[in-house]
C-alpha cells in the first residue's frame, strides 16, 4: 500500500538540477547561484536563456554571438509556413503552439540529434522561434502583416512591438524584460517535468518542448495567468460602484463556498513568492503610469482578502495578469508568453536531462480489482 | 540530500490507479483485473479499449455500440486533411503523429472539456483515428491511395489492410490483434506518465496523448522495437554463412564491450516479460508460415546469448519487431504501431486522473552553486 504522500510526488526527488533552486520556507529562488532578487531589473532574458543552457554568464562577446544565433535561428522552415495561417485560423493560441513547434522539428537541422552541441544549438533557436510563433500565430489572426523585428531591440522589446503592433516605451520593454527573467526557470514545475520525463527516453527536444507547451495550457499551470485577469474583468463587469469592495464582496463569497482561486497558494512556498513582489511592483508602475490603476487596486485588494481569509499568498500567476494586461498583451495570449520565457528552462532542461540521462519510470499503486475470469464476448 | 535511489522515481508511487497492474516477481501483467495471459487471442483490441476506458468488459450490444462511435469517429478534420500531405512529406512517422494529433484537436467537438463524458467520446475517438492517421501517412508517402476501413473487419484487420496494401489472412489479423491487446497498457510507462503529468494541470486529452506520442518516440521506450528490427538486419546484412553463429559473435562481443541491446530488461520486471512468450510464440508461427524464418532462429539465439551473458529476458519489443516484420509492417512504422496500441492506455488513464486530479509536481535535488553576486555585463 502505497503512503498517501506519495500522491501528486509532492515529497519526491524526481532529478538532480544545477538549474535553478527553491528555498520554499525563505520564499527564495535562484538561477545557477544567483538570486532573482539580484537578476530582477538587472539582467535581460537573453543572459538568462544564456546562463541557463549555457551554464555561466556570458561576456560581451559571448551575448553578441548568442543573440546573433538567436537571429539567425528565428526561421522556423517552410512546414511552419505553409500550415501557420490555416492552424493560426483553427486551434487556440496554446493548441496552435503545440502544433507550430512540433511542425518546427522539420525545419531544424538537428532535430534528431541529442549531442550536446546540437542541443544547445536547438536551445538558442526554440528560444528565439517562440516569440515569432506566438506574433505570427497573433499577426493572422488579426488579419495583419507581421511586423519583422526591429534588428536593434531586444527579445522583448521586439516581442511587445510585434504582438502589440506598437512600439514599447523603454520602461515598458524593459518592464516585460523583467518579466520574462521572472518565468524563465522553477525547478521540476510541471510541464518541466513533461519535458524531462519524455527526454528522459532519448527523446529528441522538440517532442520535449511540445510536451511542456501541452502541459502548460493546463489551468492549473500556465493557464493561471489567464484566469486571474478573467476574474478581475469578470468582477469590473459585474459591479456598479466601489470595485474594491466588489472585490472583496465577491471574493469572500467564493472562498466561503470552498472555491479555489487561481494565482494563490504554491506547493512549493511556504511564504510569499519571491516573483509576486517584483511583479506586484511592476504592476503598480504601470496601472499608475497607465492613468487608470483600477484593476492594480482590485488585486491589491483581493491579495488583501485572500490573505486574510485562507492565509495564502500571491503566486507568480497573480501580478503578471496585470502587467501583461497594462503592457497591451491580448488575455488570451498570457500563457503563450508564459511559454516563451519558459523556453529557456525546459531546454536547458533537457540538455541537463540527455547529459546524464536516466529513464523517469515511477511506480503506481494499483487500486483495482484483481484476479477475474475473463468470459467471452458470446457468454457476456 | 536526496537518496541516489530515486534518480528515475524507480521507487516512487506517482498515482494511483485500476487499469494495469504488474507483478514484477511472477511476471504478471493484467488489466483491470484480467490476466493477459487469459486476454491473448481471446478478446479483440475493441474489447480491451472498452474495458480500459469504460471500466468493464462490454457486452454484445456495448460493444457494437462503442465500435459504431469509433467508425464515426474515425473523421480527423479540415484541419488534418489539409495539412496532412506536408506534414507526411516533411516529417518523420513519429514526428508526424505528434503534429497531427496535435491538429486533430481542432476537429474535435469535446476538445476543450475533461469532463467525464467528452473524455471517453474524446478516448474513442482518438483510438479509432490513431490508425487512420498511421495509415493516411504511409499512403502519402507511398504515393497511393489510400483505401477506405471495410466495415466488415475490426480494427486490427483495417489498420494491417490499410498499411500494407494488402488484406491480411484471417490468422494474421488476428495475430496483430493480440498483439495491439498485449501493448495496450502497461501502468506508469514513460509515455503513459507524460501523459498523466499533462493532464494533471487540467490540460486536455488530446495535449496529454501528444506529449505521450512525444515520450513514445524515445528509444529507450517506443522506438526500441524498431532498433531491435535494425540490428538483427545489421547482422544479416553483414553476415555470410550461419546466421545464428553470427548472431552469436556480434551479441556476445558488444555485450562484452559493455554496450546494451535494445529489447531486452525491463525496470519492473524480474523475470520474462509475460507479453514476450506470447509474441515469442506469434514470432514463431508467423515465420513458418513465411516460408522464411531466420529472423525468428537469429532472435531465439540472441535470446539465449543474452540471458546466458547478462541474466537478462526480453521484454515486450524484441519479439513484436519480428511479428511485425512478418506481417509486412514498415520498419518505421513499429513505433507508430505501438502507439496504436498505447492510445487505448493513455486516453484511459487520462480519464482516471481527471476524474480524480491532483497536480503532479515532483521536487528536485539541487547540485549546484549557490549564494552567487551577479555582476552586470558591462563589468564581466
Amino acid at each position: 500500500m502505497a503512503e498517501k504522500s506519495s500522491r501528486g510526488l509532492a515529497d519526491a526527488v524526481a532529478a538532480s538540477t544545477a538549474l535553478s533552486d527553491i528555498d520554499g520556507r525563505a520564499g527564495r529562488l535562484s538561477y545557477r547561484g544567483y538570486d532573482i532578487s539580484q537578476l530582477a531589473g538587472a539582467a535581460t532574458f537573453e543572459e538568462i536563456a544564456y546562463l541557463l543552457q549555457r551554464g555561466s554568464a556570458p561576456g560581451r562577446a559571448e551575448l553578441d554571438s548568442y543573440r546573433a544565433e538567436m537571429t539567425a535561428g528565428r526561421v522556423t522552415g517552410k512546414l511552419v509556413t505553409s500550415c501557420l495561417p490555416e492552424v493560426a485560423r483553427g486551434q487556440g493560441p496554446m493548441e496552435a503552439l503545440r502544433t507550430l513547434v512540433s511542425l518546427a522539428s522539420a525545419g531544424d537541422p538537428d532535430s534528431e540529434s541529442n549531442d550536446p552541441q546540437p542541443n544547445l544549438r536547438k536551445a538558442a533557436r526554440l528560444t528565439a522561434q517562440q516569440p515569432v510563433l506566438v506574433a505570427a500565430y497573433e499577426a493572422v489572426r488579426k488579419g495583419r502583416q507581421g511586423s519583422d523585428p526591429d534588428p536593434g531591440l531586444g527579445l522583448a522589446a521586439n516581442f511587445l512591438l510585434q504582438i502589440t503592433g506598437t512600439r514599447p516605451s523603454q520602461r515598458e520593454a524593459e518592464i516585460f524584460d523583467t518579466c520574462l527573467v521572472l518565468h524563465a526557470d522553477h525547478t521540476m514545475n510541471a510541464s518541466t517535468f513533461a519535458a524531462r520525463v519524455c527526454a528522459a527516453t532519448l527523446s529528441d527536444m522538440h517532442s520535449a518542448v511540445v510536451a511542456a507547451l501541452g502541459t502548460l495550457k493546463g489551468p492549473l499551470h500556465g493557464g493561471a495567468n489567464e484566469q486571474v485577469m478573467r476574474g478581475l474583468e469578470a468582477i469590473r463587469n459585474g459591479a456598479d460602484g466601489d470595485l474594491e469592495q466588489a472585490v472583496s464582496t465577491r471574493v469572500t463569497a467564493r472562498l466561503r463556498q470552498g472555491e479555489k482561486l487561481m494565482g494563490f497558494g504554491h506547493r512549493v512556498y511556504k511564504t510569499e513568492d519571491p516573483r509576486a513582489a517584483h511583479l506586484r511592483r511592476m504592476s503598480a508602475e504601470l496601472g499608475a503610469a497607465s492613468g487608470d490603476d483600477t484593476y492594480y487596486r482590485m488585486s491589491r485588494r483581493m491579495e488583501e482578502v485572500v490573505l486574510a481569509e485562507k492565509g495564502l499568498y500571491p503566486n507568480v500567476d497573480f501580478y503578471a495578469a496585470t502587467v501583461y494586461h497594462y503592457l497591451r498583451i491580448p488575455t488570451d495570449l498570457f500563457t503563450p508568453v508564459f511559454s516563451v520565457s519558459r523556453m529557456a528552462g525546459w531546454t536547458a532542461h533537457v540538455i541537463e536531462q540527455h547529459a546524464d540521462n536516466r529513464l523517469i519510470r515511477p511506480d503506481s499503486e494499483y487500486i483495482g480489482e484483481s484476479d477475474l475470469t475473463w468470459i467471452p464476448l458470446e457468454a457476456r
